[in-house]
């Protein structure tokens, strides 16, 4: 198979050409998945023409999906309103929604004007849910039957549906008031004598959703159980929709690239194929809130002064303290935080599970600390000094496990996402830490000490 | 619904009673899904119990494999070497393949005697594939049609096959040496004629997957592709097994709980829910190694102890340098890292991400290091001393988003994994470079300073 450089090198010289018909070819044997990294090279013209060539085979849809999200506002400059609109016509409801929010605010009114009233009047609804809740994520392309209603009749409900339908590999069943009954896997209605009823194939009590549930609440429910879809229903248990497995792998990704995005505090858009200058602006303002901690920690430093200025030394181990505290708060607080993602954290409760955070940062700062005050000994002569050392460094690592641990259990317990600023606080908080009683200790020892 | 650990205190009650009936509904109304938090809380004859009434139920197979799999040593323990067999016996291949896995070696030979001999000779094969391949993670149940049965002939083979068989959601369908040549989405099969040929109705040339493939390339092209599993072919082309979408959402969620890890210098099995004593025996041989690095910088500030001794205010300012820049770091390696786990890298080229985080974390460098210079000359008086921070920050950070970029692509070149042991270098490197440019440019300017 050529690599994305080598088929962008061949689309783009096709383009450059001005004959279509052989770059029409070329798209025509390329997956809707494996576009993405072409588009990412070709320029805004290119990307017109390759959306027209697209759009005529009927795949300029299914293209946009299989896209990065942060790669649309760069596809969307470069297509006309009318041709737009189109195209997000053609989209599924859960992927006509992702793509409209990336829509700029100042086209989207225009662009959604264009689309047919019954596609707008679906989407307006959907955008009545919380953001990344499951009543966005659904599609609303589902099949429900009826209890009385046998495998035969279900049969022939799914010839009729046709191709158009998304997937179906549940079949939900409902009552005439629409409420949701059961589930029915089209393997079982396959298997079953074609007169057998579907509310005596139906598994009762399916595992839902409501519209309202956080989407990483979702994917967790799909990959605990197993599913291959989770039907979305209504306060009343009426069935609205159904968030199909390849949406719930997609909610995993995104929400564990933001976990490490948070703790490393970037935002999720950042990612390697957007242009530079967007980076620094998104990553600036966080890392001028960095800079404040760490002059909150300079100044903490200043204020030892004097006992700097007799035992210069000091100032040689304060990254070893720094360091060690860093790293075990940056331990304890990942640990935590992705048993929160991954649901563990049940297996625990919050306050055990600082405990425990707690004393393993002591017993390797016990650990570590000995070993660096026999090393700050040997190399300064002075024992006071790596008593100091010692004690500090178990001082500091217990302090960041506790915090570590006990940071995003806390933002949690307050319906934040646990993972925002968790990074930033946990690690300037053990520095300030880690200095003021690192010297604070030198300075009530400093008699020993010179 | 119960809490987990409601949940956990009514079992307990009536495993006292010693009648075992009650607890025996108890746990036949739990999923096995809900069992593992419940588990976690039980001693060791409690979990021989649960266990005895689960695989009375038929259904302590499926409860081991839902279970986080760094809880199974205890389980095991708790079990005999014949009913650990009966259970085993029961799972499907991958499964078993896993769980034998965690078998301690002492008692793993022991108890694989005691497995049906088919069974043995199932597992003996798949160890042949490397750790982590897609042979592992394969599952051997599936239907494969030939190319002349009808549509009917095939739904007759699914009736026989019955409730056994893994989600059919797929049917492959070979020539007669097993030769994968299509697939037919059983939605296809239900809505076409009862007298179509499968060689009518298949998708050609499937997506397939090799048996040596890696687990994380298997579950980047399912989630790409949208599949809800793939087939596992031999060299030949000829189908082994198939692969499921619940197991690629495991593995993503693995992958990313590893990344995530190594990251932060953890390893895998470090959960919240497993004892503090084996955290400390996991953590303790990174943290020494990183202690190791700490003391290297400590040295470096040691070199300039005349400089420091001069000019005591630099020691304040050197942990803003090390914090920005191991962030910087931090920040770039993140970004890299998930792009490559995300298979995004291929977006752009390895250098041209290098130089992106280089000019990213320069430019964020100029402005931090900017306010930083200001702060220093207002808080010290020394425009001397703003310049030598100004030009350190906007050094380091350039090396930190270097280094933070081009660990992960370097070690991805080298056929490594890209997150072990990136942090530990990147922030440390990091951090000596920017004392030694800190103090070193300190003293090159020292007569300005004093």
């Amino acid at each position: 198979m050529a690599t994305p450089q080598e088929t962008l090198r061949i689309l783009r010289r096709l383009l450059a050409t001005g004959v279509s018909s052989r770059a029409e070819r070329l798209l025509a044997r390329i997956h809707p998945a494996d576009l993405g990294p072409v588009f990412s090279g070709l320029t805004p013209p290119e990307i017109r023409t390759v959306v027209e060539l697209l759009f005529r085979q009927r795949r300029a849809a299914s293209t946009l999906t299989e896209l990065p999200a942060e790669m649309l506002p760069m596809v969307f400059e470069a297509l006309g309103d009318e041709r737009l609109a189109q195209v997000i016509a053609r989209l599924e409801l859960d992927d006509m929604v992702e793509m409209v929010e990336w829509l700029p605010e100042e086209r989207r009114e225009r662009v959604l004007a264009l689309l047919p009233e019954y596609k707008l009047a679906e989407l307006r609804q959907a955008e009545l849910y919380p953001p990344a809740s499951a009543g966005r994520v659904m599609t609303t392309r589902f099949l429900a039957l009826h209890e009385d209603m046998t495998a035969q009749e279900a049969i022939d409900r799914i010839r009729e549906a046709g191709e158009d339908f998304e997937a179906i590999f549940y079949l939900y069943v409902t009552d005439e008031k629409g409420h949701l009954r059961g589930v029915v896997p089209i393997r079982r209605l396959v298997a079953a004598g074609a007169q057998r009823r579907c509310g005596e194939l139906m598994i009762e009590d399916p595992v839902s959703v409501g519209a309202h549930a956080d989407q990483e609440e979702v994917a967790q429910i799909v990959a605990r159980y197993n599913l291959l879809a989770v039907p979305v229903v209504d306060a009343d248990d009426r069935i609205l929709g159904v968030i199909t497995v390849d949406d719930v792998i997609d909610v995993i990704t995104e929400e564990a690239t933001e976990d490490m995005y948070n703790l490393a505090g970037l935002s999720e858009e950042d990612r390697v194929f957007r242009p530079a200058r967007e980076s620094v602006r998104r990553r600036l303002p966080w890392m001028l809130l960095n800079l404040a901690a760490a002059f909150v920690a300079a100044w903490v430093i200043g204020l030892f002064e004097r006992t700097l200025e007799q035992i210069v030394a000091l100032a040689f181990f304060m990254p070893v303290v720094a360091g060690m505290g860093g790293n075990s708060g940056i331990q304890a607080l990942t640990v935590i935080t992705r048993a929160i993602a991954l649901g563990e954290i049940e297996f625990s409760s919050g306050l055990r599970a600082v405990g425990k955070e707690m004393s393993v940062s002591l017993v390797i700062g016990m650990a570590t600390g000995a070993v660096s005050g026999a090393l700050a000994y040997l190399w300064q002569g002075s024992p006071y000094l790596g008593l100091v050392l010692f004690v500090t460094m178990m001082l500091t690592m217990a302090v960041a496990g506790i915090l570590g641990a006990a940071v995003p259990l806390l933002l949690k317990a307050m319906n934040q996402d646990p993972a925002v600023g968790s990074g930033v606080v946990v690690t300037n908080l053990t520095d300030i830490f880690g200095f003021a009683s690192f010297l604070g200790i030198g300075t009530l020892l400093l008699d020993r000490l010179l």
